[in-house]
C-alpha cells in the first residue's frame, strides 16, 4: 500500500485528505520542493531542504523540523514505497484556519505532505527539446518556491499546445526563466544565465551547473540576456530537477545553433551524471530508459 | 449540522475533505467568489456568478453549471444553514490529477466547494479605516479572481502588523487597488477609480458604486491616480463585498481630508444600503451590530 508523509508521520496515502480551509487550498499559501531519487537515494536533498526552509521563511512560515529530521523521514518513505528511481514531492502550507487574508495566530501549525513517484532515469545525454517564448506575467517574488503557480501553468500549457516542452519567459524582452526550469545560453563558449534575483527561482540544478562550470573551468557569467541573444546563441540549456540538464534545440520554430545538442551542454551533462553517481552510486547503463 | 456544497451536492461539512493532488492545493489552480447574504437573500449574486464563470474561462476552466443551477443550490445551502446575515464562499479548481504543470486531459472534472459564514450587517455608515501603502508585487492578471493570493496575503499582513485594515497597492507610484478591496478617491467632488484593466479585480461593489454614481449624477472617472493624489484626496473610499463602502480616513499615518468620512462617501453608502434593501428587503435598525 502506497505511503505518504502527513505532518511528519508516515501514513497510508489513501487515508490522506486535506481540509477545505487549509490555506494552501484557498490562497496557495505555502511552499514546495521536488527532490530526485537515484538508486533509492536522495540527490542534493540538503540544498533542496535548505531552500524549502528559506522559501518558507520569506513568507513567514516556520518549518517545525530540522533538515535532518525531514531527511530521515523522507528516507523511510522512499524505503517503504521501494522507490529506486523517482521523485519526492513535498509541500508545507501555513495551516488550517478560518478564511482570512492576514496570517492566523501563531498557534496554527503548518500542514506538511510528501509523497513519492517513480520516474525512470533518462540517461546522460538527452534529446533536444523544443520551446516557445512567452511574456513573463508572474509576480515579483519568483525567488520563493511557492504554491502560487498559475503564471507558470498558463505558460507551460501554451508550450504544450504548441507541441513544445517548455515556455521560456521574458520581461519586456529580457529572458527570465522557463515555466518549470532555468534557462542558460552559450555565447562564444561562455555560459550565461540570469542572476539569482527576485525574478527567477534559484534552481538547485542551476546551482550544481554553476559549480560544475567552476570545477571544469567553463567560463560563465550570471547576467541577464535578451530574446535576441537567446535565439542567436550557440547553445540553449534548460536545467531543472526533473529535466536535469537538457538542450533546447528549437525555439519558436527556429533551430538553435546547428539544431543539435552542443559541446558545452554535453560536457555539463557528463559532469552532472558524475555528480549523481558520486552522491547516489553507480547507475548501470541497462536501467537507462 | 453545518452543510456545505461539494460538486453541486449538499453534504455535511464535517465529511468534506479534498485530495492532495487537487490542482487547487498544489498550484492554486482555481477561481473563487464571496457573495453577501442579507435577510437570508443573496446580494448581487448574478454579477458574482457571471464573474466566476468569466474568471474560470480566462484560465480555461469550464464551470459545468449555469448561473441559475448554482444559485438554486446556494439558496438551498443558505436555508439549510439558516443564515440570515453572512457570506457564501465558493471556489472551483481545475480538478484532481497527478501533478503536472500543463492542464490534465479534459475528462478531469473541476472540484466545486461552497460554504456559508455568519457575518453581521455593520450598518449604513461605517467608521473610517486606516491603511498603509505597499508596492504591488502581484502578477499581471489581477483581473482573474484566482486562488493565487500570496501577494494579497503578504500585503494584508503588513497592514495588520501596522495596526491597519487595508494595504493600498501601487505600481511605481500608480495606485492599483487594496489587498482585498478596490480603492477610489474623491477630488474636487469627482470620484476617480482605477479602470478595470488586467491590473485590478473589477469588484462587484465597485461596479455597483459606479452605477450609483450614474444614477445620482455623481461625477466619476475611471482613470488611474498616483500616491500623491491618493494622499491629497478629499475622500478615499474602499469597496469590497465584505467591507461594502467604507471610508479610509488615515493612510501611512496621515489623515485624509479632515480625517472623517466625507459627503460623497456617505451619499454612496446610503444609496448602497438602499440597493441592498431593494434586492434583499428591509433591514431593521435593531439588527445592525
Amino acid at each position: 500500500m502506497e505511503k505518504m508523509i502527513l505532518n511528519g508521520e508516515i501514513r497510508n496515502r489513501s487515508e490522506i485528505k486535506v481540509e477545505i480551509e487549509d490555506r494552501g487550498y484557498q490562497f496557495g499559501d505555502g511552499v514546495y520542493e521536488v527532490i530526485r531519487i537515484y538508486n533509492g537515494k536522495l540527490f542534493t536533498s540538503e540544498m533542496h531542504l535548505a531552500r524549502l526552509i528559506e522559501s518558507a521563511k520569506k513568507i513567514n512560515i516556520t518549518i517545525p523540523y530540522t533538515i535532518e529530521e525531514i531527511e530521515v523521514k523522507l528516507k523511510e518513505l522512499i524505503a517503504e514505497n521501494a522507490i529506486t528511481f523517482g521523485t519526492v514531492y513535498m509541500q508545507f502550507t501555513r495551516g488550517v484556519s478560518p478564511r482570512n487574508h492576514a496570517f492566523p495566530s501563531t498557534d496554527v501549525a503548518p500542514v506538511y505532505v510528501a509523497y513519492t513517484k517513480e520516474v525512470p532515469y533518462s540517461g546522460v545525454l538527452k534529446p533536444g527539446a523544443k520551446a516557445i517564448t512567452v511574456e513573463d506575467i508572474r509576480w515579483l517574488r519568483c525567488d520563493i518556491k511557492s504554491l502560487n503557480l498559475l503564471g507558470n501553468i498558463l505558460a507551460k500549457q501554451k508550450a504544450a499546445e504548441a507541441g513544445c516542452f517548455e515556455a521560456i519567459q521574458h520581461r519586456c524582452g529580457t529572458v527570465t526563466e522557463g515555466s518549470s526550469s532555468n534557462v542558460s545560453i552559450v555565447v562564444n563558449g561562455e555560459l550565461k544565465t540570469h542572476p539569482a534575483t527576485n525574478l527567477i527561482l534559484n534552481g538547485i540544478t542551476r546551482q550544481v551547473m554553476i559549480k560544475i562550470c567552476k570545477d571544469l573551468g567553463i567560463s560563465y557569467k550570471e547576467d541577464d540576456f535578451t530574446l535576441e541573444e537567446l535565439l542567436a546563441a550557440e547553445e540553449v540549456i534548460m536545467t531543472s530537477t526533473t529535466a536535469e540538464i537538457t538542450p533546447i534545440t528549437e525555439i519558436d520554430g527556429q533551430a538553435i545553433g546547428n539544431g543539435e545538442s552542443g559541446t558545452v551542454t554535453r560536457q555539463l551533462q557528463q559532469a552532472f551524471h558524475a555528480e549523481i553517481e558520486r552522491q547516489c552510486g553507480h547507475i548501470s547503463e541497462s536501467i537507462v530508459k
